[in-house]
């Protein structure tokens, strides 16, 4: 039995509450069991130097953690005055997963600034902040449809990301809380497409290996649980749904 | 008449939620009109270099923003590499106030650790701060009387913080919006004790100055302002408000 | 009786040596009992990138101290490789202070660019750095004045700061100096016009509070104060004193 | 036909050089095709704060290029004073991989640094330094050995490490050197141990995705290539080879 | 003629104003023409780490600029959040010359922090820091004897510096001033004891190169000048010039 | 007889191997005796902002250390945020002297980028760095030449260095090994021109003095190593030697 009388196959409960914060032009408070995530989408009009005058768009994002989101209490980054390796290593995943399912040439020049600042910590927050990120930037980009500065939703496709694991009696398990993911023997985070394609798969055995069965249960485990969430997903973007696709229909 | 229809002498509708994070042992989120504020109260079983040895507990507090709580989103000060100045004045200015009503000799050599994080921002944050944070450190200490960890509550007064101002047509008004504080020839924030005793007073004028007469009507309009602040905090503390002041009586 | 036998009301012997250091557009050397600040007035043909194109100009302050300017050696600011919220706060207040009697519009796309630099600490420097600043800022322009750059004295009105606190014993006093400092249980800082209006009020009961009548006091002794600076800089200013105030008259 | 003129599962040439540093206690330089890392590891005779008192070593990494190892020269990261996310990923990698096959309580209270310093990069830079950095760690336990400081070889099995990707036309190529690696769909390192299973597994579709046959497949050529390294090493390490594994035995 | 119509082998006015600034043990303005500097000398009563538990002392320097100590103002370092290479080189020759004429066994476990400020500056800045701390390190000392905290002035010789270069007319000059600098062929410092053997010879034809002949004039005017300083910093110090070298008698 | 039994006029042996790195534009590896140097040249189609628009170019150096190049393990420079004192000298020192032998008119808005890189230090990593960038720069300027960018070698003259000192014994070695090195009384370094001119001279005492004649013997060390120096450059640089002076005949 699972410390929080879960079945191995089962997900945490999962609520992606929209219009969160009233400023960003996309915003949802995600929640999976006791982890909370802010993910907000910011439209700004102009690109990265690198990308300038291709006529392209580009989506940048950026994690971070409130002090206090955690068991005990972290050192803010910005009074360290550097971002650890573990937040760079996250923010550039949530980046590129977004990148893997918009097309970049459908919204002009400006740039998807993604922020996702965890307020309360436990297990799976980078999967949290990639599966409530992707509804931030529906939503934004349906801010400019909506204000007809671009004509076509430039999503190609629903994302969305979850944890599987081994423990170390040898049992897969589906969605990791904090303390199963701190006694896992292998953990890993698959980001995957609405159509079942897999954007990102990162599995690593900290001091432990795993063999290629071990891997094909956990990607099944990872499948079944990624179908739930992109239904929670579509419900709460609503209309907006449909659109997703277009450009590539 | 302002731009949100409010007197002049009348507060945004306040609120304070309760343990709104579940790990830290104070946590509210705070709420003035549009702007609200997660503050955190942790316990560290320890004090800072300077305080070691004497039997003194001490009291610090932190300061941000998420990127997109204000109109335009702001660079992360993490990614900046460096605390702005604006920062570090609230900083300082937040921590300062919490110390001037507790009595440090009373918990022990332990730090309290007072994160304000502002997750959406329409001015007034800095006092929203004061104000929230009050009620967390309060719940802190609670816990640590829960636990009989400390006998008494260290809390000797009621504390918080609201702002006034003079507009370009000299009128004075109460608890500034972003929009009135962008606009006003002067700026004061007022800190108070439950006692109507000042604990700071900082008023500006940028690119303006003030009379006397001027600074009495405003210190009256905040007097006012938190005399009704001092309800909504007492109705929030419940049963642990009769205990702030004990150490003094 | 006060530990260096002065009056309650009284200041310290106050001198502002003119032309102090030879490059700067303006300089002075002000002396306030044992604190000594060299404040250094540069004119840059230009002003920071959030200004360009408006016709404006603009002043930015920066503070120092030398590490053996106090009684303890302090470590330089610039091997931490930051600036501490202390040094933060007083030059963002200098800044303020400086541009709240400057009429910016009047000096072109300028920037005046102010350093106080201590170099001997008792007391006092934030508030002997503004009243130095004043004089070689208005010096500065009257270099512009002199080589027709400029056609009137952008300065309004005259500038002044300094301190005053309640000790232990509830006795107000004026113009502390670093041991009744330390000591004082309200600290606060004025800057006033030459009118008589205030520019900034700053009062901090660090550990401790302080009533509506003792902050009249304390305006008091401030005011009486600061009429005795005014003069002394006139007498330092000479010509150029009658100049201040004529675009607005 | 693949740029360089290999069949799609053929691995570029690899030499590794032992002992080409004279101060570290194990050194290697490795070259795959036209990559080459210098790989030193530096025993220090005692281990982190985080980990002291428990009897147990440590493992660290840190992964540099020099400036002009790529074909346009990079600002080197001292020079900008903090260490990109991509290295930051890459080391934590390194470090992650070699502590899962070494037995971190057989070799006293040491830190092991592994340098991986990439003079020449043509692709696979991340993988050939594991490679690489294996067997410098073998080398310096050798030495640990030698000098009687520890009884048993505290490796217990075989790394190693490459590269498989997709490229748009939808091969699956073994290898990919840097050409190859900019123009393909999907890339995977594979970090795996002589006994064949899995340690590090971190497939990305960089805008792109990637199906679960495409990912067995990638597996696959993954396998053989490994296959072929492992026998390298060996080679190189000569008869310390035997002794890996000896702790598990 | 030079620029200031000194003849070839003349210094500038120098003076050196002891007991400068009231806080540090041992403290002067040296004024060498238009070149001022502020030496400070304090005693720590400790050593850096690396020097801890061998019974001997440390002296370490920094030096720095006031941003305007120039025609053209900088950017202050602690701004910058660096400190410039040329800061270090300079920094690091004056700790290196004042620690070859001092008996590091001869003071306890103490770091004399040696700090020069440039308060104005007109070439030459580094050899007057130099000339000018030796005297404050001697006064410090003198200090140390006067409270009978160690028995014998530790410093061995007298030590001063001073700059001779050469002119893109082939003419060797002594003493520098800005403009000289910045137009001759070659610069030397020339750091030297009261008994003429050299401590530090730094000699640099910045897109130029000088021969042995050259190099003999310039160390010759040296000398001279030398001779003249050491006569200077005698009659500043007094009564304690007489107890310089009585460790090594 | 001194710890590697070579005559005190001894250089160690020196080899210059080319083209050592491919991407560069010029690359050595340079070894003397146990010393490494891998020194870069890379062209850079522009310059830094301070030298746009004068039609000339600018040589820029770097120099680092690998952290197992020495004995101990050294602390990355990347990992610590900031670059040494010590590094930023060398670097300074290199670029100078590279610079005095080159016309700056001579080869457009370019700029050269030296970097070199310690891979293995036995002490005049700094001379050596001096000497093996001297043949970089030359193979990169040659690159230059045969695409036709320029039309003559902008080297005016060779250059290389070495170092020179005195032992506690005072005999006066050349080419000081990192074991001679650390026991000398005192260390000079001199680089010189092919034609027998100083480009530098940098001597040091550290807690030691030398006198003229000292300085003279050292000085005719240098000159007789350094003539061995220039040939085993010009043997390296094969016909590109002979252009070296063409645009000063």
């Amino acid at each position: 039995m699972r410390n929080d009388h879960r079945e191995n196959n089962r997900l945490r409960p999962i609520t992606i509450e929209k219009n969160y914060i009233s400023h960003p032009e996309g915003s949802v408070l995600i929640t999976v069991g006791n982890t909370k995530v802010i993910c907000n989408a910011s439209i700004e009009e102009r690109v990265p130097p690198f990308m300038r005058g291709q006529g392209k768009g580009w989506i940048a994002a950026e994690y971070s953690m409130l002090p206090r989101a955690t068991a005990e209490r972290n050192i803010r980054e910005s009074s360290k005055g550097k971002v650890s390796g573990r937040t760079m290593e996250i923010q550039r995943l949530i980046g590129r997963a977004l990148r893997s399912v918009v097309d970049l040439d459908k919204f002009g020049e400006r740039t998807v600034w993604v922020d996702c600042d965890v307020i309360q910590a436990d297990g799976g927050t980078r999967t949290a902040s990639i599966t409530g990120a992707f509804v931030a930037v529906v939503l934004a980009f349906g801010q400019l449809l909506e204000k007809k500065k671009i004509k076509q939703m430039p999503v190609k496709e629903f994302l969305a990301a979850t944890s599987v694991g081994i423990l170390a009696d040898d049992t897969a398990i589906l969605d990791l809380n904090y303390e199963e993911d701190s006694g896992a023997n292998v953990d890993m985070n698959i980001v995957m497409t609405g159509s079942g394609e897999f954007v990102e798969i990162q599995g690593t055995g900290e001091e432990a290996t795993f063999t290629v069965d071990q891997l094909k249960t956990m990607l099944m485990l990872a499948s079944e649980g990624l179908e739930q969430i992109f239904e929670i997903q579509k419900a709460t973007i609503g209309d907006l749904a449909s659109r997703v696709g277009e450009t590539i229909r």
